[in-house]
C-alpha cells in the first residue's frame, strides 16, 4: 500500500546502495581486508583535527540552547556571514548573510532549490554522465530531468546538444564540477559558453533559466587545476555546496546554498528557499555543525592523499588497457567497461571481490565508476584483482 | 520566477516564524527582557548534561570516519537497535533495528512517511486544532489535508465527524498527542475508538488506512498522565518521534520513525521509508547526533519546570477570564481570544509586547497559542501585560 511511484522506486532502488550492502555481505564472508569496495563516495580521510576541537570549544563556550536550538530557517546569521565573507575573499564576489541558506548537505540544498523553482512538467537539463539522484530530486517536484548525451572523448559538456535541448519548458540546468563520476572540471571557457547560451535562451523565451552548480567536490581538485566559481559567470546561478568531502563529514549533512543579489527576483527567491527548507521538513541545517563549519572554513582534508590514490589506480588501469579520462578532481575514475553491458561487467568484477558501480546509474551505460576514496593500501591490494579482471577479457 | 505554488506559500509564509522575527525586532527596541515572546516552541530548558558528555565521549572514543560518515540510509544499526530495545521495554512492544528509520527530526520523518504512502489526490485527515505545517507536508506529495473540526469544550478528537470524513481517498490520519497547540493527551479509550474506526473503514474500502502519530511531545506530560503508545492499538501505525523537546535539541534535527512488523506490506513500507529518506535529500539523519541520542535514551529534560510554567500562566489567565482547556502535556496554552478575530487579537497583544500566535494557523480561528517553554521569570514578568490585555476587553 505504498504509493505507486515509490513501488517503482523501491524495486529499482539505488544500485550504489545495494552495492554497499553487498560489500558488507562479502566482507563477512571473505574478511574486510579481502573485499575491494569502490562503490560508495564515503571519504576515507579523517576530518581535520580542528573539527573535533571546534565541537568541544563550542560545547564548552556557547550556550547549549543557542547551539542546539532553533534559529532562522536559513541558518545562524553569524555562520552565514562568516561563510559569505569566506566566499568573497576566495572568489571575488560580494555576498552577505542574506545570500546564504544553510542546508542539510548538498542533496538537501538541491531539493530546496528545485522545490523553490519547479512547476509541474518543467524540465531540468543535466550533462551525462551525472549523479543519478538528480532524476529523483527533479521528480520530487513534478520536474523532468533531460540528459545531454556525453562526449565520450573528454566527458566535457556537449554544448551543441545542450543548446538544442533547451526549450520553453527548461527551468534549470544542473552542473557538477569537479564531476561525479568522471572527475572532469569544467573550464573557464566551458562556463562562459554555458552562461552565454543560457542568457541567450532566457531572452529568447522571456524567462530566467537557472544554473544550479552542485559542488560537493569543489575542494577536491588536483594538479593545481582551478575550479571556476559560477557566481562570476551567470547571475541566475545557485551554488549548492557541501562540507561532506572537504571536511569528511558526509554523515553530518551540512552545506549551504549561495545566490548572488543580482539574481532575478532575488528577494523572492531567498524567501522561497527559506520556506522550502521549512516545509520539506528540514526546518534548518543541523545546528551544532553549522557552528562547526563556520570555525573550519580554512580547513580541508589533505587532497594529496586522494591524488596519490588516483595516480596509483589510474596508471594501473591504463596499463591494463582500460580507456579512461584522467580525473582532475573528485575521487572517482570512470573507465569504459571491457564489454558493452556495464551491469554484467560489474557482476563479473564482483567475482574478484571488486565492487564497482555500473555507468547506467549515471546515464552512461558501458562505463563503470570506481570510487577511490579508500586507503592507499586497499588500492595496492586490489591491483591484482583488477589485473585478473582485465585478463578475463583478453 | 519561483514556482507558482511557492509564490503563494511565500506570501502567506508562516505566521509563527514571522512572529519570531518580529520578536527579535521588538527586543532590539525595548530590550530582550521587556518582550514576552510566546510564539515559538523553542525549548528554554538546557539539554541534560549527559548530552554534552556523550558528544565528547564519542569524539574521543569512536572512529571519526564512522561517527561522521555515511551509513545505511535508515541510520546506524546499533543506534536503531538501542532505540528499538528502549521502546520495547517502555511500551511492551516487540521491535528490532528493522523497525526503525532514523530521521531529520519529526518534520523530516513525517515527510518521509507521506512521500512513501501518498498518491496524488490522496486525503490525509487530522483533527483541528493542528500543527499548520501538516498541510504543506501533505501538499509536498500531492496529498490533501482534511480537517476534522474541533470539539471546543475538550479539544478531544470529534470521533463522529472523524468517521464521516473518511472516504475511499483517505490514505492516512495524523494525530499529535500531547497536542500542539492544545496540550491535550489522547486517552486509551480515544485511541481504541480511532483504531476501531480505522479498522472498520479499511475493511469497508479494502485498503490500509495508516495512522501517523507525530510525537515530539511524548515525554512532556504532567500530573502523571500516561501517553498511550499507538503501536499497541493499531498495526498500520507510524510513530514519528523527535528528540527536539525531550532532550532540548530542536536545532539538531534528530528523530526516528517506528513501525510494527505486523503492518501490512511491512517490508515494502520499510524499503520505501529508506528510499524516501535518500531521494528527498535527507540521505540520513545527522550522524553524530544519532550516536548521541542512543546514549541518552533514559535522559530527558526536567518536565516539572514546564509544569510550573503551565500552572503559573494557566492560573493567571483563567483568573483574567480566559477560557482555556488545562493542558496535560506539551508546552502550549490555547485559550479563546476575547474577540472573534484572533489575528487582530494577536496584533493588539503585541502592543503589550506579548507575542502570541493566532489559532487560525492551527485551523482553529478565535483562539491563540501561547508557548510557555520560556523562563519562569519571563512568565512572572509577563503577567501584568496579560492583565492589561484582558482589561482592554472588559
Amino acid at each position: 500500500m505504498i504509493s505507486k511511484k515509490m513501488k517503482t522506486f523501491v524495486s529499482k532502488s539505488s544500485t550504489i546502495r545495494a552495492m554497499f550492502e553487498e560489500g558488507r555481505r562479502l566482507a563477512q564472508i571473505y574478511g574486510e581486508e579481502n573485499v575491494f569496495d569502490f562503490s560508495l563516495g564515503n571519504p576515507n580521510l579523517e576530518p581535520p583535527d580542528s573539527v573535533k576541537e571546534s565541537v568541544k570549544y563550542i560545547l564548552d563556550n556557547e550556550s547549549p540552547n543557542f547551539v542546539h536550538g532553533y534559529m532562522n530557517n536559513s541558518g545562524y546569521e553569524d555562520v552565514r556571514k562568516a561563510i559569505a565573507e569566506f566566499i568573497n575573499k576566495k572568489h571575488g564576489v560580494n555576498l552577505s548573510e542574506e545570500n546564504i541558506v544553510m542546508t542539510v548537505g548538498a542533496a538537501g540544498g538541491l531539493n530546496v532549490i528545485l522545490k523553490s523553482i519547479l512547476n509541474p512538467d518543467d524540465e531540468v537539463i543535466t550533462f551525462a554522465p551525472y549523479f543519478g539522484e538528480y532524476r529523483f530530486y527533479c521528480d520530487n517536484f513534478g520536474g523532468v530531468l533531460k540528459e545531454v548525451p556525453p562526449d565520450f572523448n573528454t566527458f566535457e559538456p556537449n554544448l551543441k546538444r545542450f543548446e538544442e535541448t533547451i526549450n520553453n519548458k527548461t527551468k534549470a540546468v544542473i552542473i557538477n564540477s569537479p564531476n561525479n563520476p568522471t572527475g572532469v572540471i569544467y573550464s573557464d571557457s566551458t562556463l562562459k559558453s554555458i552562461a552565454k547560451i543560457l542568457t541567450r535562451k532566457s531572452e529568447e523565451y522571456g524567462t530566467s533559466i537557472y544554473l544550479i552548480s552542485d559542488e560537493p567536490y569543489r575542494e577536491i581538485a588536483y594538479d593545481g587545476v582551478e575550479v571556476p566559481y559560477i557566481l562570476n559567470y551567470y547571475k541566475n546561478s545557485f551554488v549548492g555546496y557541501s562540507y561532506s568531502k572537504s571536511l569528511s563529514l558526509p554523515g553530518e549533512r551540512i552545506g549551504y546554498i549561495a545566490v548572488d543579489s543580482e539574481m532575478d527576483d532575488f528577494e523572492e527567491v531567498m524567501a522561497a528557499l527559506k520556506v522550502a527548507t521549512r516545509i520539506l521538513g528540514f526546518v534548518n541545517a543541523p545546528s551544532l555543525f553549522q557552528r562547526v563549519v563556520a570555525r573550519n572554513l580554512d580547513s580541508e582534508v589533505d587532497v594529496n592523499v586522494y591524488k596519490k590514490n588516483r595516480d596509483l589506480l589510474y596508471n594501473h588501469l591504463v596499463k591494463l588497457g582500460f580507456e579512461c579520462v584522467k580525473p582532475q578532481g573528485a575521487f572517482y575514475l570512470f573507465p569504459k567497461a571491457f564489454i558493452e553491458d556495464d551491469k554484467k561487467f560489474c557482476e563479473i568484477a564482483k567475482e574478484y571481490n571488486l565492487l564497482l558501480v555500473p555507468g547506467s546509474s549515471f546515464g552512461c551505460p558501458g562505463y563503470v565508476r570506481i570510487a577511490y576514496c579508500v586507503s592507499y593500501e586497499k588500492i595496492e591490494k586490489s591491483l591484482p584483482a583488477f589485473t585478473k579482471l582485465a585478463e578475463r577479457f583478453k
